[in-house]
């Protein structure tokens, strides 16, 4: 991953922190050398207003404080909280300090930065663009327990080079033409042998690629719905969802989900007043708790769809990690419930082999296959088949099975880890988890002041306010397993012993 | 390429078509052999009148010539034409015939084909994908003058395999991560090279990746456009941009396209009467007319972009073919008279290095990148890193330029070849074209009608209508200057010499 451009000044922001820890002057590294000092600091405490590390309201370091931190004198400090005051963005109350100014919410002074993200897209998608930022910048592995992936040690395997370099040595069959718009065969139809173990009975030609789950969902959701439809989705889930959904101008309603599966109640409250056509969810490993779907509440959900005519679209993301019976439920998948019908399934690759190869693999319902390759077309023209053919060999070659009940090993193994340990800093470990990559842990404490703290001290850990869809103060986070090292948990515990319970 | 799917079905129309002139009997080919011949005539028709093979209102072959083209019995079509007429698909008319039945439009017989499609996306986007459908079908690259692709044998280099090896040797350094969300800064680091050298200094920071440039535009799309919005396009232009800006809600105004560039007049009264907020276009060799934008048009155009607070989306994927002033005018990119204040500029790679790639990049105003960047972030996080790899690596390449020169030449040759064998068969050579991938031949009959003869001989053709945003009858083609055979003027000329001129 590169350093560079918007994510540079989140970096710098890190190196700033970071910096001042190990006592060297930050200034003259992370910041713009060619600005003078008072307008580093500007700088400095714009972005971090526009991160929200600051939000709205809240109240910054004090003039003194500030100055030990990034190493300037007062006077420097002074002068640039001035600026920040006559242009809006801090607010000074008598005798109590400075404070985010309450209107400036999105306003940026370090422009451009990003005027044009809160002009144009409604403003609810910038909090789930605060973690994104993130996990796409340099923190690095082993400072990111809030991270999505799993250690870049744990996947790499030799089998990717291998791959990789049988489909480049062929690569004059396909590379100078578009690849088929369902994408490439061979991989569809390995698709079918690798859905049919768990139970589905689906077909090459009604499935689609797409560049990654992401798309996929995005290609539904555009298939299906217009600006102001509803659309349904767990709460908590993927803070990417939010986002995404919002920025088509979609109303995003979330139904609560329990280790059973989604409320029904409130499931069947929002299908009859709100109408939405599509729910989206991870019925296996759950993003973020790592529970699954009971059988009654799976029927209950698609006899729910079947009613309203609206359809599920299962990211089965997570589903690799799932042992089978090994270790409690079975994974049960709504698109092995109903084969097809009012189920979209989205097969990814991106946890289980590697990320940057961009592919997942979505299976519709035969009644849809046209209009969502239609619509792939008028989108995005034809996915890489380069990068396909790439994912097919992995998945086609019979190490593929060991190599996934390696990672699952692992990841029972960190769970096992996280079970003996998190009692020992005061905390409990969610007894219905799941062994997936994450766990949801309740800290008893605003996580996302915990966000900002551990942002300070290098650590990127995601908040659970950012997985609900209004996305406000949570106690809980969600935990990378795999990413979870001891010396996260003793800053953990030091920084709990250290801030009231809320 | 692969022949399956859906395009199955346009493939085993061809193989009919080619079949029967083959002398072979048909219905046992490209047809399911599982359905009985009357239904495999009722498919075979369904199918073509969904291709718009036959258009809603024209007359079908008549029972005598469609036994004999099918090789098979009267009775069988009378029977295929009696459930056609029943379903409501054919008309019959005492004493003229068959037509196909004028409300039927998109009513699709070989169900569940293109119900979807034509329920959920306006009907608008499905003449584009009559189109879209062949250009991804399994015609042979010597059999499709319509293409948008050089042969394969033009484009096919070995500094391509070489690259792709290069870059997937190291793939453990950046495979198993997420890349950069703006793509890989050595790619956009080039691109600063290579905008110079055509007079654009452009910043990597300022620049964003996409997967092609198809996915370039629907982004920034995405990103001004609401729903109702109006859009602001060539008359004619690249029919893929009808389709996918429709997909999205937007009112498509085309201005008309001489060649000096758009219709000022015109696109003066749009701006003031529609507003629209974007004008996507080519400058250089325009497709599908090759021409260019004088000094002073495009100085207009930025104006009035300027007055009206809106933007040239420029997308320069033919640019690599424009050999400077060598030929006539030089070059004119908007890009390099306005420097990115009005202008997002698209450097695409799938006509000049290799389509599979997927990888454009999208250079943004300043104080668009955040905007931007956080809209491709919520459509589908991130491209592939892997492929953004290959490309830069083919750009470095101290072989590159004369990579360019020599398809220039090729490319030059075989206008040079139109330019002395169209006046042969009665065609005249348009005057202004430059030397780009394709011709805007006016072929004085109605192209829609020619392009079917054409499909039914196995020629894959792109008929003028395609490119207007009204997408009528047109007599201009479409010829790509790479696949127009002399097989195929020789077609033409037999084809143009036994219809009426119109």
């Amino acid at each position: 991953m590169n350093n560079d451009t918007i994510y540079n000044e989140i970096a710098s922001t890190q190196e700033v922190s970071l910096g001042v820890h190990g006592g060297t002057n930050p200034m003259g590294k992370g910041l713009d050398a060619r600005l003078n000092k008072v307008d580093q600091v500007v700088a400095w405490m714009g972005e971090r207003i526009d991160m929200r590390f600051y939000a709205p309201g809240a109240r910054v370091p004090s003039v003194r404080q500030l100055a030990e931190r990034l190493d300037v004198s007062r006077f420097t400090i002074v002068h640039a909280y001035d600026k920040l005051v006559a242009a809006g963005v801090l607010a000074s109350r008598a005798g109590s300090g400075f404070y985010v100014a309450s209107s400036v919410g999105e306003k940026i002074i370090a422009a451009p930065k990003a005027d044009a993200l809160n002009e144009q897209a409604n403003v609810n998608a910038l909090d789930t663009t605060w973690l994104m930022r993130h996990i796409f910048s340099d923190v690095a592995e082993d400072r990111s327990p809030g991270s999505g992936l799993l250690p870049k040690s744990w996947l790499e395997n030799e089998r990717v080079g291998v791959a990789a370099r049988a489909v480049v040595r062929l690569c004059d069959e396909h590379i100078y033409d578009y690849g088929n718009v369902q994408g490439y065969a061979p991989l569809r139809e390995q698709m079918v042998v690798q859905l049919h173990k768990i139970g589905m009975a689906a077909r090459p030609e009604h499935m689609v690629t797409t560049q990654g789950v992401s798309a996929a969902i995005d290609l539904v959701a555009r298939y299906f719905l217009r600006p102001g439809d509803a659309v349904l989705v767990d709460d908590p889930s993927w803070f990417w969802l939010y986002g995404s959904l919002r920025a088509q101008g979609l109303r995003v309603i979330g139904v609560p989900r329990d280790p059973d599966g989604p409320d029904i109640e409130v499931m069947t409250r929002i299908m009859q007043h709100d109408k939405p056509k599509l729910y989206v969810t991870n019925s296996v490993l759950h993003n973020p708790t790592s529970w699954g779907v009971t059988p009654a509440r799976a029927y209950q959900v698609l006899r729910l769809m079947d009613e309203h005519d609206a359809y599920v679209l299962e990211d089965d993301i997570y589903g690799d990690f799932h042992a089978g019976a090994a270790k409690g439920a079975p994974a049960l998948r709504y698109a092995a419930l109903d084969q097809f019908k009012r189920v979209f399934y989205i097969a990814g690759f991106a946890k289980s082999l590697a990320a940057d190869l961009r592919v997942a693999v979505l299976c519709c319902p035969a009644e849809h296959i046209q209009g969502i390759t239609g619509r792939k077309m008028l989108c995005n023209m034809v996915s890489p088949e380069l990068n396909e053919r790439i994912v097919h060999r992995l998945l086609a070659d019979g190490q593929h099975r060991r190599h996934l009940e390696r990672l699952r090993q692992r990841i029972a193994n960190a769970h096992a880890r996280l079970r003996e340990n998190l009692p020992k800093i005061g905390l409990v470990y969610p007894p219905l988890t799941q062994d997936g990559l994450f766990i949801w842990l309740d800290t008893g404490v605003d996580t996302n002041a915990l966000a900002i703290a551990a942002m300070n001290d290098g650590w990127l850990i995601a908040p659970g306010g950012l997985f609900s869809p209004n996305q406000g103060v949570s106690t809980f986070m969600r935990l990378n397993v795999a990413r979870t090292s001891s010396e996260f948990l003793a800053w953990l515990k030091i920084y709990l012993s250290e801030i009231e319970p809320k």
